[in-house]
């Protein structure tokens, strides 16, 4: 396997999928939002083009092609991580179903296609720029987690260009943000349909805020059962457990 | 009791609070979900002037009375709701404390005050106009329940040019309306602050959305744990037989 690992990365196991991901603590690892995501997102079960934005190391186009024959592109900005999609990607052989791209989200509409996409997903950086602390010194992170290179508005942008008529776009962010995106898409043709807070726990406001909008959709909003994440003694939840573990652990 | 009821009003009980309210089948009940904006919204203890617009047959000046000295105006169009809040009143002996208006909450800027009040609570007509259906033959539940005189846009303009800057304005309406209720609430001054989903049981949608706005605040949104109304026994939860009830119920 150590052919497959640069530097200090490590392989983990996304065990509910059966699959493998290259991970490394100094550049980026896959946060349970992602994962929350790839199972919130409705997408086709056998054919149709999905596109994944902010890739990062490639996990939710990962645990979308355990739930998908569909074609799945992935979009990173950062040569590293776009480098760890693929070799993740390769080394699943799942070259045939799923594509990295290195580029800019904005330049996608152009570059990939304007109105080619069934579904797009995307787990945006999700602080202001103007929250980036100094202390936070891997640019690599500040990058994945920070409004440098796309701010929320131009993601959504991107989202609905790319998106065929009647398709769907899903993000995940912080609830803070819920009446900037909510605005940022309907001012892009995307019409919020459905919407699951999570919650770390019982009793706690929620902390992550999964979106789906279809393109030109009429209004109809769902707000979706809470998801808890921990139980009051501090373990997942079952829900959450089957969706890292697999079901029967 | 008989000689403060008309026709085929009859005398309820507000347990939780040992009031009294007036109720008619024919004409107009409250809602649980009046009770849980009168709960969920936040409200100086002693000071200030509190206004409820569309109040009905009253009952969110009268549960707010038990959670506050301030003086507390309630505004309905309805000459018979009106009346009935109004007796009330005076059988709860609050007549000191809250003043029922009878009048169209769109004039009420000019004829009670712009920028006056603390508080404006609003449990709006819920359903568009056009939904009306024919079969409903009570006038008066069709202008309480439908935007026959009041759109949610001129309910919650008129709430924010009757708020003090800084003042709080709370609504309950559906889950759908969500993205209606903060497009019109941003475009008036009004940033969302705190929002609470109802939920009907475990694992079903959302069915009611509680949102408080504060006039001219910062953009800081927090989504509060959710509310179940009934146990999967279709019993209340305790959360909401302690409000309809008492603590101790």
């Amino acid at each position: 396997m150590e052919q497959w690992l640069k530097n200090d990365e490590r392989m983990d196991y996304l065990l509910a999928e059966d699959l493998r991901i290259i991970q490394s603590p100094s550049v980026f690892s896959f946060s349970l939002d992602a994962v929350l995501l790839a199972r919130f997102v409705q997408i086709p079960k056998s054919r149709g083009h999905i596109i994944d934005l902010c890739s990062g190391n490639g996990v939710i186009p990962l645990f979308l092609s355990a739930r998908t024959k569909a074609k799945i592109t992935g979009v990173e900005l950062q040569p590293k991580l776009h480098d760890m999609a693929t070799r993740s990607i390769a080394y699943n052989e799942l070259s045939h179903q799923i594509d990295m791209q290195l580029g800019d989200v904005k330049d996608t509409p152009q570059t990939l296609g304007i109105e080619k996409y069934d579904v797009v997903t995307c787990n945006p950086p999700y602080f202001l720029a103007h929250e980036l602390s100094e202390k936070n010194t891997s640019e690599h992170y500040a990058i994945a987690r920070h409004e440098i290179h796309l701010t929320l508005d131009e993601a959504v942008e991107a989202a609905s260009r790319l998106l065929k008529q009647g398709g769907k776009a899903a993000f995940v962010h912080r609830p803070g943000r819920l009446l900037d995106i909510v605005t940022a898409m309907r001012a892009n043709r995307l019409e919020p349909k459905r919407i699951q807070f999570v919650y770390p726990k019982q009793g706690k406001e929620a902390n992550t805020l999964l979106i789906e909008a279809i393109k030109d959709g009429k209004p109809d909003l769902k707000i979706l059962p809470p998801l808890y994440v921990y139980k009051d003694d501090n373990e997942y939840t079952a829900e959450v457990r089957a969706l890292l573990y697999g079901e029967g652990n």
